[in-house]
């Protein structure tokens, strides 16, 4: 199976590499070509333009669902496929094949691509209409989001009535509402440290986006709208790039918060 | 070694139970005397009256702060050694001894607690000065209200911006916010299955005592706020005596939430 | 001095009618043509195109700020002058000459339009670049919907509680916060009157464009937000048509908001 | 008629000079008797202890509904009558007679003290049983402190808009939510002065107190809680002594809030 595979960032290049390995035979390309060296050295071609890469054209970025509409429409147009794919999971998973692959738009494109989203991710989900993909990528960081903020609350909540925040983290693990998110960031955040995994201001675009979603389908979210203002607060902090963690920065005074 | 246990609720017959079958001597005492049979055949025996069960006085029960202080300096007071000790989990992990204890006040009765403790619960924690028990759980309950309301928002989101919730359940278990909660009350909430685990009104007054507590310690938490209201909105709709999880029917319109 | 006048609504005739029965030479213009009827029997003129009624064009209607940009753009590119006005008011000070005029963009044609806009309101502004009138307009509604809102809590708490919301009615009256608005709509609200003086769907868009808005801006409006959502609660219960006020009945359990 | 009066503050005294000035018979006390002296002058007589002074009780400070239950339990048990009567307004209105009095409790006891009532405010109610003069105090409080929210949302967001925030003053006063507290208040917060007329921390504990209302009655106020949320922050931020205005320090960033 032949692969064209456009833009080597952080996810691009973990996941054509994983291709690579497992026997596809991958052609890149990249703007910036010297990007593309350590996958020819694994055997990939470079590509001297987007266009010569492939006709069925699957966009595994994250994009609104209306500007996914509109690259469909124009993909379409001039006779090609179209499937928008965003992934769920960050650099680690991209490297390790784990990641989650919400697929949406041309079915027949989706049933062709299986053998590779079967390598690049642990699951893969096909959605339906172009723009699902898009809207259940926010529907999930929306609730991220909300949760951030709710687990930002109850570790300063702990702080300052007296308790020890690291065993609030343990009780948390132990409990109905342990999850990945808690664990792998509640340690950090207790140093204040706040590394840019998912920046905080890409998380507030999904916050604003999501509630725009419900805003056109007439569903209230008191928490996401919340949520979403304490990341614009975050933000108003010049927190936007780093970790959306960063947001129980806004629940602090500024003795603390230094 | 000897325990009294008094109340003999679901929770309290499953925990009696365990230390039965684990070797301890157990004396029972409960405002229905028919409630200890079951226990009687199991070996315990039974006390005339409450105070003749115990001198070190386990509190497992879950009260706020200041009534768990009361209640110390009343025992203390008389000479007695008192321990706030409630409990994370329900009936399930209370049978399999799977409960996460949460303990604070007298430590030298903790100390002498623990082999219980290690019966009853896969963990236990030791929290300092009295009222840190039930702090410890408020601040656990308040993360879960918002993360349910969260969760509430992104189902409905979903289901009325044409994705099907189901795929968001399946999406959500394979990524970063996979939590016991979600998948465990995710397919009943889609059949508006609201079976009270944990009823809405309890789930509601902890919310409320979490951001008194908050108060007094003059933390921000907006997003515990929003969520308290909707619970508040799911009372006034008669909800109350339902599982918490029916926070969900206030985001709902007529139509949808018959 | 010769005016053109597009669109003549309840607030576009009234306010022609105005400019007419002051001694101004108005030509009209309007979609359906017998709505110029009246204004013809008091003198006016009937345009056969919307081109032929002015070169200088001043927009006093409600739009959101990025669509005005656009608007002044093409009249500007054609070497037309363009001012936007949206009014504050509705119908009877469109009929009393009482509108608030909120006028940005070419300040020559703003001063040329002064003893127009004399007739037509108790006072205007000019707020500078073109988008300002629309931003002003913008904030006004915006805190204008988070205290109907604020109004709305304290009706229903004051019922709920046991006290005669009449009494609040005219407790607030009397006090720091006495405003028309709580004036003239309380004793509606009191009898789940809402008939629509401006529909809440307007003011949920108003309220949605303010937060984005503030979104550009890195403005937290935790408050507005709230209120939004409970706007959008309104709309999923088939409100949106009815007045903004109407947003109460979110408040209310199902026995009493039948 | 006779008159007793405890408590010398900066009410206390211009209300009870406003009753000597108009030929009422005052007997004062105070806790410290110096403040008890400009009274005498014009005529008071001083009281030796508080239970000289009168057994018809008017409890005229703003304690909370319960509170005032547990006072006129007492006084009544003793045979006395009891009447609270919270006033609404401030220092000015205080010495110019034009307070609001919210009273509850013995219908007798208030008919008597009418004449007093007339002299001290504009308006006085009677409100029913005991509570409800605290409780409409709330509501009232309740309803100001989420407009001072999102007043200040809007101060906020015209300035970083782009636009004046001392037009929008101007806007607002012509218009249908023009009130005394924005005009009263908004030119001195646009120069973040916040000299305490009235302080956060008591606007922080009514909002906290009418929330609590709204919970025994399954009144959700969304918006309510969001303004006290707001409120909270302040706090955190060492602004309780300062005016309530000082809320829209919460909304700027670190560079502006200085």
């Amino acid at each position: 199976m032949e692969i064209g595979f456009l833009g080597l960032g952080i996810m691009g290049k973990a996941m054509s590499m994983n291709l690579l390995k497992n026997g596809f035979k991958v052609t890149v390309w990249n703007r910036t070509l010297s990007k593309c060296n350590e996958l020819l050295a694994h055997g990939a071609s470079v590509g001297q333009t987007p266009a010569e890469v492939g006709k069925g054209y699957i966009d595994m970025s994250t994009v609104d669902p209306e500007t996914s509409c509109k690259i469909s429409e124009a993909i379409m147009s001039k006779g090609g496929q179209f499937l928008e794919a965003p992934v769920s999971g960050s650099k680690q998973p991209a490297e390790t094949g784990q990641l989650v692959i919400l697929a949406a738009g041309e079915k027949a494109l989706y049933d062709a691509a299986v053998p590779a989203f079967d390598i690049l991710g642990k699951k893969s989900f096909f959605l339906g209409e172009v723009g699902n993909g898009a809207k259940m990528k926010l529907v999930v960081n929306m609730i991220m989001g909300s949760m951030m903020n709710a687990f930002s609350e109850g570790l300063v909540l702990a702080d300052r009535s007296g308790l020890n925040p690291n065993d609030l983290l343990d009780v948390l693990d132990l409990g109905a509402i342990a999850n990945p998110m808690f664990k792998g960031k509640g340690p950090a955040m207790l140093q204040n440290n706040y590394s840019p995994a998912f920046p905080l201001k890409h998380q507030q675009k999904d916050m604003r986006l999501a509630l725009a979603l419900g805003d056109e389908n007439a569903v209230p979210m008191p928490v996401a709208a919340a949520a979403n203002e304490a990341f614009k607060k975050a933000r108003s902090m010049r927190l936007g790039d780093l970790d959306f963690s960063a947001v129980s920065e806004t629940l602090k005074d500024l003795k603390h918060s230094t």
